[in-house]
């Protein structure tokens, strides 16, 4: 892979203008996030009703954007809308395409983006699905387009994975996860191209195992999203699963309970196969918490239980008002 | 299935002490539970260091419960710890066991149990995984044993999923789930027993796929925790997965979205098979949603937004002072 637009590629912070190509929920949501941090930013989407659309989503994100906080440039009128694809990329610094989930879509897209816009730039896709490599097909110049797949509302969802295709350069990812740190995002930055990425695969082995039992008439609709909202759910805003885990296994943490549930493990828990439980999966689960385990137990469950109670107070809060 | 002893069941406010047999994580934390509650709790473990252990995780768990709201009666101490299983449940209205998690032992215990407690008084058991059909073997009056499956720490988190075994009387199951929801507790009844209950076969989806990537090297443990902590984890505690994808499908709510994504549950995004998205299945996730869907897609998206925002910040804050 060549790189030949490394030398060029401004500094991150050089930004002052970002492209927000495509505004349904997921791209208007994007504009939203944008003027929140101070940037202008052009809309290009075909749709007759684009402009006060994209208005009334960034005016119902507002309030909310301003509770975290807002640049001291941020204006919620700082955008203009385009229905002339070349125009909308005009004097950008970054393209952020967030068009309807349709492969042929996003391949011709993604190359008409590429054509118009500054060879210095780096285009991201909103995608939730496909590969970069499949979606950079027909595009001159795939070195730069990259994955920057959010989470719905982007505007209030840290998380961004980043992760570029065969013929996408490690410097093109690089800028665009330094570019989404440095606008305030949690950037997890992947090596290698996953289908649905990392917490859409999670996501989706939940969804499934829910579906499953829907299907089965083993649970009902109510019935499981109860089971997060008031069980896990509340625990995960604070720790993910490793870590959750990790207390499960009292103040032996996630080895002892490695040694306790491995075999559970093997019950039939959900219709989705267990891995085998290798000696080399065990360390590399166990020494992934290792962060975690250099504060001790009992601090992550102090840490933990005010989490939880603070979650549960303005939960209670916001479903009072009901 | 007979139940010889409903008519003598007294009513869910009649109880004013309760048993906790089994004093680890579990236990004890049930024992800090019922304590804020306002009960006079047994507790009951053979260790000889059980009463240290006890008072330990129940001071620990006091200024969270302090927080969450005390009953009037309420006070830390107002336990006592036994050796002996039939001093442990003398004039107790309930019984909660907590035993470490081997079928055997459990068999055992919840037979010596039923032996030693008022033929009237619900015993309820925190097992994680097994089904009470296959605990209550050894037991006389298995018409009076049922799960109370708790989840981690039993003092803060409401969800408490309840079902009998084969032998089991709908009305202990009904007692049991009275009593849960009146000291405050958020209830899930289960119709008949499914290995892991509900919550459990979720969390074990998501957590058997966690394996599978760190397995495969396509993801970190600690990109895992982070794109729950930092993505979809930060939704869960107000809209559990089903009511998040009712909002993934914009203002055509759960209809739209599974026609939209529904071709999308055959890609390989997860090692779990889909199921078939037959008509049925489809309408069932629709009707199951109906109750949200009572409420506007925009009503939805503001609650979720204020909830997102709200536990945004708590947590930022908590994590602040790491």
């Amino acid at each position: 892979m060549t790189d030949t637009i490394t030398n060029t590629r401004g500094s991150v912070t050089d930004v002052h203008t970002v492209a927000c190509i495509g505004a349904g929920t997921i791209g208007a949501g994007w504009a939203a996030y944008f003027l929140a941090k101070g940037y202008h930013v052009r809309v290009w989407d075909p749709a007759p009703d684009a402009a006060p659309k994209v208005r009334q989503l960034i005016d119902a994100a507002w309030p909310a954007l301003t509770q975290l906080g807002l640049h001291p440039d941020a204006s919620p009128t700082n955008f203009t809308v385009h229905a002339d694809l070349a125009e909308a990329v005009v004097g950008v610094g970054f393209v952020q395409e967030s068009a309807p989930e349709a492969l042929e879509l996003k391949q011709n897209l993604l190359a008409d983006i590429d054509a118009v816009t500054a060879a210095d730039v780096v285009i991201a896709s909103s995608t939730s699905g496909y590969s970069m490599t499949d979606m950079a097909t027909r595009a001159k110049n795939p070195n730069r387009l990259v994955v920057g797949h959010p989470f719905n509302p982007p505007y209030l969802i840290p998380l961004v994975e980043v992760v570029g295709g065969e013929a996408t350069s490690a410097s093109a990812v690089q800028w665009a996860a330094d570019f989404y740190e440095y606008i305030g995002k949690s950037v997890i930055k992947m090596d290698r191209e996953v289908p649905g990425f990392i917490a859409n695969r999670l996501q989706e082995a939940l969804w499934r195992e829910a579906l499953h039992m829907i299907d089965n008439e083993e649970a009902t609709v109510e019935q499981i999203d109860r089971s997060i909202t008031d069980g896990p759910g509340l625990r995960w805003p604070i720790h993910g699963p490793m870590t959750t885990f990790h207390l499960a296994g009292g103040q032996g943490g996630m080895r002892h309970m490695l040694e306790h549930f491995g075999p559970s493990l093997k019950s039939p828990w959900t219709r989705l196969d267990a891995p085998e439980l290798t000696d080399d999966l065990r360390e590399a689960v166990i020494s992934g918490v290792a962060d975690a385990e250099e504060r001790s137990v009992n601090d992550l469950i102090v840490e933990r239980d005010a989490a939880i109670v603070a979650v549960r107070n303005v939960i209670d809060g916001i479903k009072g008002r009901r």
